[in-house]
Formats: C-alpha cells, structure tokens, sequence
C-alpha cells in the first residue's frame, strides 16, 4: 500500500466529524444506536444526527440534510431506506465528505436486478464524488484509538487485534466475545457488500497499520481471489491472520449468496489455496474467537509441548486420558516429565491414586495449596515443557467447601504468568448453572493473558494452529 | 444374558442393606462422602458405617469389623487403605456379602508388580467368597429406581439414560451435566480397574435391564475385544450406544495405562472395528452428553433435513451461512423452502435485508413476536423439514430491552413442541457474563426435552450422529 493510499484509509479511520443520517427518537432504529453509540463513547469529532423531519434526536438538534450541516463533516452513516440512499450520496458528494458507511440493506444481495443495479449506482455516485463507500449492508467500522466506536461496543482500551467480517453479526458477535475474554483491539470493520472498500483493501491498510498486530477474518465470496491469497501470504510472514470461511459447502455458499450477494468459492478450492499462505484456519465463531485470544495471550508461541495439571479435586485420570488425546490429536505433544521433575512431584505429593506421568493427575483432593504450587513450579521448570495447562475446576472451586481457594489459586497462577517465560492456560469448564463467582475468577485470568478455555478440546485446536503458525513463519524465515 | 445372571446383576443394582468401610469423621475423605449421600438420599436400605477406631460417624454408630454389624450386609463400599483390603474382603466372604465397591486406588494401575499383584489377590478372594467387585480404584454405582445413590448426584427422578465408564471422573462429571440439562438416568456405573466386573459385564445386564434405553460408555482398556465387540454389535441393534473411547492416541494409551490399568486399544484398530458396530461415536465429554441429550430428547429420529431461523434481533446472516455449512459438513440437509412455506413467510415478514431462503434469517429485529410465531409454524410445517433448529439469542433476550420477550418465547416453543411431531432443538449462546435468568430459560425448555446447546457445531454433531445411528439400524432392520 503506498503512502497515498495508508494516509487515505487513515482519513477512513481517524474521522473529525460524523453524520449520522437515519437517527430518530425511535430508539429502536440503527441509526439511533449508531448516535447513541457516539455519543456514549469517548468520540471527541463532531456528531451530527440527520433526520427527514428535523426534530431533535436524543437532545441533539438534527439536520434534514447533510448539506445543511454548517461544519465539514467526515463520515456520513446512512440508516434510510434503500430508496433514499443516491439523493443522500449526492448530498455527500456536495459536502465534500470523505467516507460514507451504508448500513442499508437491500442491494446486490437482494438477488433482484434493481438491488444490483442500486449497487452498481451507489458505486459510480462514489468515484464520481470523491468518496469510499463501506457497505452496503454492513455495521461499518470501529477504531479504538481514535474512540470512534458507533457500534456500542465496550472498547475502552486498545490493544493489537483487527477484525475484518464480512458479515456484520459476525464482527458485532466475535468482537462482543473476544472483549468480554479480555481481548483489546485496534479496529474492527463490517464491510457487508464489499461494494468499494472490499476485504482486500482493508486487508492492505491493515498490513500496514502500526496499531494492527493480529488479524482475524471472517469471509464470504471473494472478488478478486489471487489478490486476496498473495495478500494473505505476503501479511502472514509478519502478522498472524486468523481467516474464518464462511460458504465453504456448497449449501453454505448458497445461503452466502442471499446474505452478502457473494459468489463463495467453496471448500475443496479454499482448502487447497489457504494450505500455500499459512494463515491459521477455523470453521466457526468459537474458534475463531478462541484462536484471536490465544495469539493477543501467548504472543510468538513456537512451542508443542504441553505440559498439563488435572484432578485437583480429585479424578483427574480420565481427563488426563482425555487431555492426552485431544492434544496429540490436534498436533500436540504431551511427552514425559524429566527424571528431576518427577523427583520433585514425589517429594510433595503421596503416591496412591496419583499418576507422575504428564499429565500430572492429583489423584485425590490435595490437603493444601502449597502442593499445588509446588507441583505448577516444578512442571512449569521441566525443559521438556513449552506451555502450562491447568485443569483448572473453577466451577467446582468457587462457592462450596472449597470456597476460599479459588482466589489463591489466582494468585498463585498471576504469580506463576508473572515470574517465568512460558504461557500459561486454564481449562475451566462452565459451571451448570453458572455461578458470576466463576465468571470473575476467569476474568481475572483473562486480563493477565492466561486464556481460559471452556474444555480442552478447544484450547488443543487453538494453541496447535498458533504453534503451527509461528513454525511455519521460522520455517520459512530460515529459507 | 441367562436369567442366574440377570438375576445376580439385579442384587448388585438392588442392595437391601450397604455398608461404608472407610467412612469417619474427616467429612473431606470419600468413605465419609459415601456414606453422607446414602444418608441424604431416598434410600431405604440399612445404612451401616464401618471405622476401625469405632466412633460415632455423622451420628451414627459405627462398627470397627464388618462382622460386627448385627443383620445381613448385600453391599460394602470399601474405602480403606489398599494394605487393609485384603482383611476387609475376608470379612464380606464370612459376612456373605453379595457385592464389594472397592474406590481404593493402589492396585494394577500403580504399574507396581505389588499393586498387580494385590489386584490378583482381591479377584481371587471374590471367587472363594462367592462375592462380586466394582473396582478397585472405582466411583461405584446409582441406580435411580432403588434410590441407591452413593455418589451425591441429584437423580432425583428416573429415565432411560444408563452411564457405564472405566473413569470415576468422566462417570461423575458426565453424570453432573446430564442431570444439569434434564437428562434422567437409570443407572450409572464406574467400574475403574474391572478387575472382576467389567465393562462387558455391566453392558450385557443393560442389554436386558428394561429400564434402560439409552447407554453411555467411556472405556480406556479392553480386556476382551471381540467379546465387547459382539456385544456392542448386538445392543446397537436396539438400544443407541454412545462410545467415548479414551487413549485412541498412542499417548493417550500410555497414559490410560497409568490410570486404569488399560491397555489401550489405539485409534486404528478401534476405528476399523467401530464402524462396523453401528455405535454413535464421540471423542470428548462434551459430546458424549449432547450425545446423550439428544437421544434422550429426540428419541428415534430418522430425518436429516434441517429448518433453521436466527437473525431474531438482526444480524443473523453470518449464523444461517455458518449454520448450513455445519449441518452440511456434519453430513445434516438444509434444503430450500417449500414454495408454500415462502409464500407464508413473506407474508408475514418484510422482506428488506430479510433471507427466506432456509435457514430462515430474520434480518433485522422483528417487531413483535407474532411474527417468529407465524415463521415457526411455517417452518415446522414445510414437508421438507424433519427437525427444527432454532438459533435462540437467550442471553441477548433475557434481560435488558427485550427482557419481556424470553419468556413468551419459551412458552411458544414449548407449545409449538406440544402441538406438532417434529423435534425442536435450540442453540443458545452463552452470554458473557452469564445471567441466572438464561439459565433458567434453558432448563425449562431442556425439562420439555427441547435440547439446548452452546453452539452450532456441537448441535450439528450431535443430530447428525443420533441421525445416522437410526438410519443404519432401520437399514439393517429392512435387510
């Protein structure tokens, strides 16, 4: 991307002032929680609410059109019928505005002649005016450092993840998930139609964009697909991507082609073009959420060997068993403990109904929590091991007898993320029902990077396409 | 099974009187938990704890030998260190008792020539003394219809759902969550080291037991292959197994082997064998119970064809294009619409934004909630749909603006469960936090056996391995 074209996406990104055209006292409409969502965020640029019957909106004085706006205006959300949509770029094209997100739907991805040809229009009325359009049918862009943020979303700090989707369900969701899970990030983009600013181009800026680290991609059809695969296979020597298909069956595509008007290359072509870039590959939000958190938390992550912690209340054999195998399944290893380490979890733990093995299955109920530290230090210290899992029963831990323990475990964990170099991850499954004392003892975990998974399957899948990730990027480093 | 076995197995499950060795004041050891859940159960039998100082043990009196007990003993949990089991068992054989659980650990699964041969010694002593084994190193049984529940669990009803599981934690944790999501069990059964009754054993009684329907069984080691093979093969004939086989992974078989004593039967060999068995296959606890669920909820389900709505409160685009490519990749259907479902749906829907294509995308928010009536009787109707899936946004609707609208909608889906054949599944996100009110929402609609689960993927599994199981049963039926 050269420098005329980073400073134009910065334009996009950094807006000093925003219309919001479809705001109403309805509070129902999107284009009121687009408003609100401004004016509830940190956002220091002009907002101004545009409304075809000029009353106030939401104590603000509204605009019946964009030209009437007295100050110069960035960014224009549009929330108005389809049918208004070209009068409105009109008015944007005479105001001088730089960037129009069209949340309307109603266009290509209708199937119907007129929505591709309302498309085929918005786009022409853009080139001719000076303007990018996002969208249509799209939720439109966030960007953490400039606290331009209209989609509601809790983005209080910043931090290195973009999301780039296709599908604004698809961005608002895994965006909502990965923040609850302690994720920061820098910018999150619905791009819907993909009519101007398509994926590739936002993937472009993202390359270069100081603030971007990690990118995870949600896609449906591709326009331009050897565009996108040498972008991805350029970005991914230097940035992880986390590429989500959505429309990889035949059946899929076909529903893709309703939802985004995309024509979706389906599975065995995706398949065999995604194995040459290197990007890290899932098949649905929870993966795709889950390997975002993974990368935010372990950072360059070339380690395999899991060393693994259960049964601490007892019964950890069949999820040792289970752990094993879900591990070495996804590409894992789980290997012996050294000779010296083994000698340290005899010298603290009584023999019966305890496997020395990893994984390190308690056997019983430990008498006291020093055990448990001794046993994490000890198996945190085996050179045979890259990365910590604990089988952590929070559920279990959490209210009950054992009620006051959960808190110091924390804090040993806190201690151990703290004082030595190899990462950290927790297994915590969902407590049925759920208890808020669960959910804050993960979330603690969370912000200090120890990923807590809800059972082990997913945490394997997740750290074994990190770790294949960084291995290849050496691999071919070392070329 | 003959009818002396059946008969034996019967006594097993029916113990008239049962007695705790092991069981004191120290509530944190397990004898004393066993003891305490008989206490605080339904059971009717004689309850006797036994404790070598003789004191009283939760306010009973307590006997330091099982001789000592004053009337007949049928059942004895043996919860004593390994050293003392061999006395013990010489007091069951001159007490006449008719079963011993043996939870001590310390036996073949210490990989010690003493722990195999004290395991040797504990069988031997069984033949001599005309009594049977669970264990050792074994959680013991329940059975929901005689009360007799050891183990704590809140089975507080009866059903169809019998667990069979080489592994006290899987047997408990699995148990736990069945409970938790309205699965209803007859029997539950860890048989730890199987060193005299194994897993065959218990299967066979299954086969015949009249009140069990459905089995689950986790296994790590096969004493006798081709035995349990028939078995399987045999059972899947009328009654659905789940399989969970630990240790498929080479590491994981090493591992098994320290935990059970097991050794293992890798992926390969198991694989090739399984296929031809006509099991439901699984390969970790979470979908081993939504295995379970399903059976329990749908009970013999031969369809494939999926009718899916999302979207409720907008933006379900990506979740019916994510959707169709889960069910599809899961070998499920999600055909078109019928022409008349269309025409009904477009009647009662505007069309902006709005996918009628199945799966059935609302688009934006509905308006009011007789809108999802109509486009769930719709759905449920079309000829072309043997099971509805409905991507239910409880954790968005039970609280906040929509807050009302949950509870009408469980009550339509219970009605629409009532009123019409076809299962009714729903897929219910966990909310970030999680809210006691979601939970709720969920278990009356499990109670109704409307399955509830987290996410697509393990939905789409799941239906898709109930599925298959009675397509191949009605195949070979009709040959």
């Amino acid at each position: 991307m050269d420098q005329n074209k980073f400073s134009e996406f910065n334009t996009i990104f950094y807006p000093r002032s925003v219309a919001v055209a479809g705001a109403s006292k309805d509070r129902m409409k999107m284009g009121s929680f687009f408003l609100s969502s401004l004016i509830g965020s940190d956002y220091e640029g002009q907002v101004y609410p545009v409304n075809s019957d000029g009353n106030q909106v939401l104590g603000m004085k509204s605009y019946r059109r964009i030209r009437d706006i007295p100050g110069s205006v960035d960014y224009v959300i549009v929330s108005v019928p389809a049918i208004s949509v070209l009068q409105l770029l009109e008015d944007c094209a005479a105001k001088g505005v730089k960037t129009v997100h069209i949340f309307t739907a109603g266009f290509r991805e209708s199937g119907t002649a007129e929505g591709r040809k309302l498309e085929r229009e918005i786009v022409k009325r853009a080139r001719e005016g000076g303007f990018h359009i996002i969208g249509p049918n799209s939720l439109g862009i966030c960007n953490s450092s400039s606290s331009f943020i209209p989609l509601g979303l809790p983005m209080e700090g910043t931090g290195p993840v973009a999301i780039l989707a296709q599908s604004g369900s698809v961005t608002a969701r895994s965006a909502k998930r990965g923040l609850a899970r302690g994720i920061q990030f820098s910018k999150v983009v619905s791009y819907g139609n993909g009519s101007d600013l398509d994926s590739t181009d936002f993937l472009e800026y993202f390359a270069e964009d100081p603030d971007t680290g990690i990118i995870g991609m949600y896609i449906e059809g591709i326009n331009d697909g050897q565009r996108l695969f040498c972008l991805l296979r350029d970005i991914c020597k230097s940035k992880p991507v986390v590429v989500w298909k959505g429309g990889k069956t035949g059946d899929g595509a076909e529903v893709a082609l309703s939802h985004t008007g995309s024509l979706a290359v389906t599975g065995v072509v995706w398949n065999a073009l995604s194995k040459q870039v290197g990007m890290i590959e899932v098949d649905n939000i929870e993966e795709f959420v889950d390997a975002l958190l993974t990368l935010y938390c372990l950072g360059e992550f070339l380690g395999d060997r899991m060393g693994i912690l259960c049964g601490l209340l007892g019964g950890g054999g069949g999820e040792g068993v289970s752990a094993t195998d879900l591990c070495t399944s996804n590409g894992l290893k789980v290997s012996r403990f050294s000779e010296s380490t083994r000698e340290k979890l005899t010298a603290v733990l009584p023999a019966a109904g305890r496997i020395f093995r990893n994984p390190l299955d308690f056997g019983t109920p430990v008498e006291n929590l020093e055990i448990l530290r001794k046993a994490l230090d000890a198996v945190a210290a085996d050179p045979g091991v890259d990365l910590i899992i604990f089988h952590y029963p929070v559920d279990e831990l959490c209210t009950g007898p054992f009620g006051g323990w959960a808190q110091d475990i924390n804090n040993y964990l806190l201690r151990l993320k703290r004082e030595q170099p190899k990462p950290v991850v927790v297994i915590s499954t969902p407590g049925l029902p759920p208890a808020p004392e669960q959910w804050a003892l993960e979330s603690e975990l969370n912000a200090a990077r120890i990923p807590v998974y809800p059972n082990m399957q997913r945490a394997a899948r997740a750290i074994a396409g990190v770790s294949r990730y960084f291995k290849l990027r050496e691999l071919n480093e070392n070329q």
